[in-house]
């Protein structure tokens, strides 16, 4: 018989009983039915129970054994009494009546139970992560994350696709966030860079040739901690593509995702639809540029209708340049209860209130309430409502000013109203490209700046660069689901004079684009094919599938939230040796 | 029609005569056959022939374009006269007749031509590296090795493996080389390292009860430059399995690459039996630890025959204790003029010569030759001859003395031997498991210390530790394959007692084992399971499949040998900011 198993913990069944069987894994539960011993043994596959009586030549050690220790059992298979049968469990119509028993590894005192449902301190989690990750939930995220992977992986195989590696230990990549830097020691005082993203290498596998490129890529970004990122490193389904339009990649990529949340889940609607919608529009809408489609509210301008009103203070508002009223509906909200709930939620998140009307049944007749009403008067109150389509029993609230002031706002807002009114179907993936983003940005100076990814193709190449930079859209594309930025992507720029334009508007010369992005921009002089492609998330897309709101819960070995893995010690101090032959000296810190 | 292409330039067929296309590529060559210009038009699937004569509209265009422009083309296919018809190319019997072109990214005059077959110095090719992957070869080799890799994980996934990501920023790993270390920004002061192969963290993905882990995992070694291997980071098929012995990985890993080498061999022999041989037997026979077995010589110990005889050198030599004369065959070898290149070539590798008999026929009979055979005496040659089977027109070499001393130039001795005498067979793939190493060795200090990896199980257990550390062998192998090394694995030592005998053997205290493998060290307390594994080394295999022996030749964006990127300027300073946030201060270097 094999050393350690002729079983998994998950094979046995009716058919088995009478067999001689070898069994290993981890002592699950024990229980003491007065002189009969229950061990539910589980290994990665399943859980089967082994039982021993005073008859048993092993009893006595079954007796000693605790929870998580790890051991090999030989046994017959017995079948379950009838009642004693567990349809729940794969090998619930048997047991093995124990004759042997090995030790393979005994535990200490659990600091942490693998058995039962109860919530541990995520630091202690982490600390001995090895067992929290025996834990049922934590081994169906595990798998679930595999398998997720290898799909894509196969999706993207069919789809034509490559899988190449690009560098790890590189030279820094302008994702505008911050690079983790490794020491050269060959190169005493120089620094490698850890790759924000594959981008400037995968538009270099593009110029090279190889016309459809992904890869599932690890991403280094050394940001400030964030309960939904990781601190260090993350993962993308990378690709790009030569000789394509934004079509062709939405074309490819929606099959490769759609057939993901199909697969994997679990059942809940996959929308079928994926509407592009503009990112100006979807600002207006839904005050985000990562909409959850779930949600049917739909924003609208209603700046006409306060324009002169009796409302002084969004009359007031108007008269400014650039400002404007938004209604946000609340279909089924129409309660003074719900409105002055939500304009609690809005004074919470630090604005003065939020005005609202609300339409109700009064004798027979439909009735528009709340102080907003009266101000505006009932022509003004009866043209918003036949705007916004809202009747009795519905409400809608105003936010007004400079779009730019309130719109984070009203997205929250809408999702809260979504949320509080139960309009937000929870098995549901709804899926919206957000198309022609904005290449350029005001920022807080009032300088032009690029406002997303600088190496995206402007629409209407050269030409429209000569315009109003605020105007110039790019093809630059991402995909949001339930209200989560899924993917980003682009048409790259690959015309070299495009290129040096764009960042000349945003005030880069020609040597610093060449100092900063040389690689790429030299290659771009060797017949640059036109490509564009996208990356998409993996653990943000794991944590839809396995319905976690916390990153760490789809990572296998996470870092806590001050970036420090407890588990294996890191960051730790490094020896004086090592930094002198890395040309590197500390600086003392401060530790006042 | 699509914006760039109707079809891949390896698309059209004689069934395609008529349509109008557009294709879009590189110009790989344009011929001017006196007024009648045909441009080779190149993408990554192929190559298809446009043409264009005086009456066509863009005949001028075409005239301009220089190599490695990248151009769409439109165009009418027509079939090419039978006499003109190239079998050799898929597209060979159609060429495309030029009626609108665009260039869609011209290229400057270039510093490496794609098309042809010359050889130009590296650091060229590194430094535009996106034209040198655009020539065929490249592109073979860059397909192979993303064909291989997705293989080896089809085939992983097939034999019930998932793959789990692993850290990549960490914590330092035991591998015994150096560490490339990454400052931390929100621990000044401190450091993370990258993994030089995820050895700790599969053997915690064990203890979490995950059975079964595989991954294509990014390695990282801060090592000196060396021609076959790349200065920073590689890739490993890294693979281990729980509750299992030395067998079953290897019935598991057997398939996968035999499987490999079967499916991307090219047709060479892929060797059925992949015998075992102990570490100690495969110095004896080969003079190395990576045997290639494709090389029928097999090595002997001869130095009974040289005791007392004649040959006063190895007669004394034998008198100290430890010493021994080991014999290579050399099937074929047996002329004078062979026997002394072979002598000549030991004084180039330092030694003051090598010692040979060859058998001759003179006068009808079999005569042995050379100097030593006439200081041995007719009946102890005789005896050498018999023992290593050899006859006339054979000839075997000596080597004596510690074998430590001797066994490495024996080795390469028995390759050139091999190589010389045509003995290899180049297309084959010979495997050869070995097994049984020894745990410890006696540093150059006469001290035990590890000889390998300090956390393989020894053979014999805990029991073994009590006897003559030189004595005590290991369950860990590796497999050679024609002479590389090309996977390494071993049964884990998951007892705690045990490894903290075996670490105090070498000369390790309990609290330098917890402090410097700490978290293993901790999780085997809490029910370990018996696990072994085994990691394959994938640039190697790909170098062997595609016939290379330069690790640049497979890696897409390799490292020059001073391990810079030329390409993207990495390593490169850091601004003085950076620095200041990590913690760090340069030393001056002294630049004398």
């Amino acid at each position: 018989m094999h050393a350690y198993r002729s079983h998994t913990c998950a094979d046995l069944r009716a058919a088995n009983v009478g067999d001689t069987v070898r069994l290993s894994g981890w002592v699950h539960r024990v229980r003491d039915h007065g002189g009969v011993l229950f061990v539910d043994l589980r290994d990665h596959y399943g859980l089967t129970q082994v039982v021993a009586d005073g008859d048993s030549p092993v009893f006595a050690e079954i007796e000693k054994l605790r929870s998580e220790w790890c051991i090999r059992i030989d046994g017959k298979v017995l079948a379950r009494d009838e009642s004693l049968v567990n349809p729940k469990l794969p090998t619930g119509e048997i047991e093995v009546y124990a004759s042997a028993i090995e030790v393979l590894g005994a535990a200490r005192e659990l600091p942490l139970p693998v058995f039962g449902d109860q919530d541990y301190p995520e630091e202690t989690r982490l600390r001995y992560r090895y067992l929290d990750l025996r834990r049922e939930a934590m081994q169906n995220n595990m798998k679930l994350r595999a398998d997720v992977v290898a799909s894509m992986r196969r999706r993207m195989w069919d789809s034509g696709f490559r899988e190449y590696q690009t560098p790890v230990i590189t030279a820094s990549s302008p994702e505008g966030a911050r690079d983790f830097l490794v020491p050269s020691r060959l190169h005493p005082g120089k620094f490698y860079a850890l790759p924000q993203a594959p981008q400037q290498f995968k538009q270099l596998i593009m110029v090279s040739g190889f016309d459809r490129y992904f890869q599932i890529a690890p991403c280094f970004r050394d940001e400030d901690p964030r309960a939904d990122r990781s601190p260090t490193d993350f993962y993308q389904l990378d690709m790009e593509m030569s000789f394509v339009t934004q079509d062709d990649v939405f074309a490819t990529i929606e099959p490769v995702l759609s057939g993901i949340f199909h697969e994997f889940g679990a059942g809940r609607v996959v929308d079928a639809d994926w509407p592009r919608i503009p990112y100006a529009e979807a600002l207006l809408k839904y005050g985000t540029d990562k909409p959850d489609l779930r949600n049917p509210i739909e924003m609208q301008d209603v700046s006409d209708h306060f324009r002169g009103s009796g409302f002084k203070i969004f009359a007031k508002l108007l008269e400014q340049e650039g400002t404007e009223i938004r209604a946000i509906p609340a279909p089924t909200g129409g309660s003074r209860r719900f409105c002055d709930r939500m304009n609690a939620y809005a004074q919470k998140e630090g604005l003065p209130g939020m005005g609202y009307i609300f339409w109700r049944e009064s004798e027979g007749a439909m009735e528009a309430a709340g102080p907003l009403a009266k101000a505006l008067g009932p022509e003004r109150t009866e043209a918003i409502r036949a705007q916004l389509g809202l009747g009795t029993g519905d409400a809608a609230f105003f936010l007004g000013g400079h779009a730019a002031e309130f719109e984070g706002f009203a997205g929250r807002a809408r999702s809260e109203i979504g949320q509080e009114l139960g309009l937000i179907d929870e098995n549901r993936f709804a899926f919206a490209w957000i198309v022609d983003f904005p290449m350029y940005e005001k920022d807080a100076e009032g300088r032009i700046d690029f406002s997303h990814n600088p190496f995206s193709m402007p629409k209407g190449g050269l030409e429209a660069l000569s315009g109003d930079p605020l105007a110039i859209t790019g093809y630059q594309y991402d995909l949001a689901c339930n209200g989560y930025e899924v993917l980003s992507g682009a048409i790259r720029n690959h015309r070299p004079e495009i290129m040096f334009r764009a960042f000349e508007i945003a005030g880069y010369g020609a040597d610093e684009v060449r100092a900063r992005f040389g690689g790429m921009v030299n290659a771009f002089q060797y017949g640059a094919p036109p490509h564009g492609g996208c990356a998409a998330g993996i653990d943000r897309i794991v944590m839809l599938l396995a319905d976690e709101e916390n990153i760490r819960e789809v990572i296998m070995f996470p870092m806590n939230q001050r970036a420090e893995d407890l588990m294996m010690n890191a960051p730790s101090e490094a020896g004086a040796e090592q930094l002198m032959e890395l040309g590197l000296r500390l600086i003392p810190q401060d530790k006042g």
